[in-house]
């Protein structure tokens, strides 16, 4: 169970310190991943993975790089920047590639937070925020999604502390417009706005045009979804050069060969094959939409999903039963403890024959209460 | 020229970082990398890569893996770690595998260190355990080596500080006993002791088998060096089960998936033919004693090494005179601005043909004094 899981989490991070661990992380509670099975039996719709392969161009780069891996990658990876640049429209020194998007948002709580600069965003986002700010030992605020779980666009203007959206929101789905986000990295102009797109690339605007317009935004995205290469640990964040500076001091100060050989080739590869991506993308829409409808039919309540997921809930069965009885048969989804969401699930968009499957699975479930 | 590339290095972190840069940082300088120069003109002999190829079945292992990247990495690494506590004789929990030893290193800082806690290392070693004592706001004292550049180990019993000890270590390549060290961990009980063993495969005796009787000890070490791998990014730690959770701590705040999944199937791969790379470590220990040998006919004084790399000397022409000579000729090596270690230059050791051409270039470049 995950609640048993989690709970097992705490007290070790709680008890079982040893005498040596810095008292600064007292109230530190890791981040917990989704469940990674080690066997395949499962129908994996809980960590919001593609379910189409890599580009062959990124195997076949990655591949080929392999037999160099006696050299250490280059610290700046310039050619994957480069091939970045061109395709966001951006300079190179407006770019810094990391280890997975979460590498660049600990960078940015690290780079630009602190006692006197506390971190704000939504209570219910990517719970690592909090653990990356509770690492860094940087005071935070939870600012309340209204009762639609809408992140309302008013509750961050001139709030006067460094801001962290999740556009499109996770595990939410829903997004809010660029101008909006707009609107609220103008009325902070001395506080850093970062927005965490993961998930744009599934129905958002992205705001990376905005960097030339401002110097206090950082705009993160990932491989991970829709470039299927959440094995491969690729982000990167779009700034003015000078915060990307700032960043790559983190960086060169913490693990200047942060990027490995293989994924940098990979990035390459995939950035090359764009067609590839889009076509996954509008597949996975395609899916997502009739994954939705066929919730609805057999009574979920559904939010609107501008991502790779659906959040839903059902009005006769609680998040954590469905969530117990769909693994039991075989299909993992996500269940959060946390009180405003513990009625729903987070489920991953898969193939078309994985979302048949899983409204299959619920059809039985719903017969059996 | 590396005097003016950390020159600008300098400025640049001082000067240009962004308002919104944590004021925290003010005095941290990055750590400088070798160059890694994008062109492939030169022989490298200045950052201790393999001059090997990685094992056949570490790449055919991490192309096998890249077909996969769609799904996130295991994060907790179980075959790998499995694989690793199988060849070391030590239990899983026993190890925590990293991006690079990098990694391991600074979460090692994160984790035991703090203002109560400061760390302790020599002036002369990684230079890196200083950047991360900086971007970690933690005191640190640099203890001088002797005249000789040795460790003296009586410099660090009974200290009360969480010591840092390179061994071999960088840039001298000397080694201390593991009987030395072991008096360092019993007088320091109440302090962490670092053993960084990046370079142990080439001459020294790991201290691995004394983290069963210490409960105060760490030792890291990399698949970069012996194992080919500086371009996959690989290291770990080995110490106490309940030092091991504390490190996981810090990992499961800052990047649960820090491993991905090709650099993973290479390690395992790389394990499964240990024979490889004690081949590989004989022929460098052969090549090494080759080229002391030949530096000294030509009047160079070298330092005793028990790694990849000699640090050299020569009475009649200065470090950066050969440096930047050796470079014109097409052959990096490395050479630090340090006062004490000016005179010296740390050199690689490569393939035998490497090596000649490198003592034929310093013949060349004597004969033009």
């Amino acid at each position: 169970m995950q609640k048993a899981q989690e709970y097992v989490r705490r007290i070790q991070s709680n008890k079982h310190m040893s005498r040596f661990f810095s008292k600064k992380y007292k109230n530190l509670v890791p981040y917990t991943p989704g469940e990674q099975p080690a066997e395949k039996k499962y129908i994996k719709l809980n960590t919001n993975e593609s379910p189409f392969p890599p580009s062959n161009k990124a195997v076949e780069f990655a591949c080929r790089s392999a037999y160099e891996l006696q050299l250490y990658p280059d610290p700046e990876c310039r050619k994957l920047t480069d091939k970045l640049s061109g395709i966001l429209g951006v300079s190179r020194d407006e770019i810094l590639v990391t280890n997975g998007s979460d590498e660049i948002l600990n960078f940015a709580f690290m780079a630009f937070c602190d006692k006197n600069h506390p971190a704000a965003f939504a209570d219910i986002t990517y719970g690592f925020y909090k653990v990356f700010a509770e690492i860094n030992n940087i005071p935070y605020f939870e600012i309340p999604l209204n009762e639609e779980f809408k992140l309302t666009f008013n509750d961050y203007c001139g709030i006067n502390k460094n801001i962290f959206i999740a556009n499109p929101n996770a595990p939410t789905g829903l997004m809010i417009s660029k101008d909006e986000i707009e609107k609220i990295i103008k009325s902070n102009p001395d506080n850093i706005v970062v927005v965490d797109e993961a998930y744009v690339d599934f129905g958002a605007e992205s705001c990376i045009p905005l960097i030339h317009k401002y110097d206090n935004l950082l705009v993160t995205q990932t491989f991970s979804k829709s470039r299927s290469m959440a094995g491969a640990r690729l982000g990167f964040g779009v700034g003015c050069k000078e915060i990307i500076k700032d960043l790559n001091t983190i960086k060169y100060s913490t693990n200047p060969y942060n990027i490995n050989r293989m994924t940098m080739a990979a990035g390459i590869g995939a950035l090359e094959d764009e067609e590839y991506t889009r076509g996954n993308c509008a597949e996975i829409i395609k899916n997502r939409i009739y994954t939705e409808n066929k919730l609805k039919e057999i009574g979920f309540f559904t939010l609107d999903s501008s991502t790779n997921f659906i959040f839903a809930k059902h009005p006769k069965i609680s998040g954590e039963h469905i969530y117990i009885k769909l693994k039991e048969k075989g299909i993992l989804v996500r269940h959060f403890e946390q009180r405003r969401i513990r009625e729903y699930n987070r489920i991953t968009i898969g193939t078309s024959e994985q979302m048949k499957s899983l409204i299959s699975a619920l059809k039985e479930i719903l017969e059996e209460v």
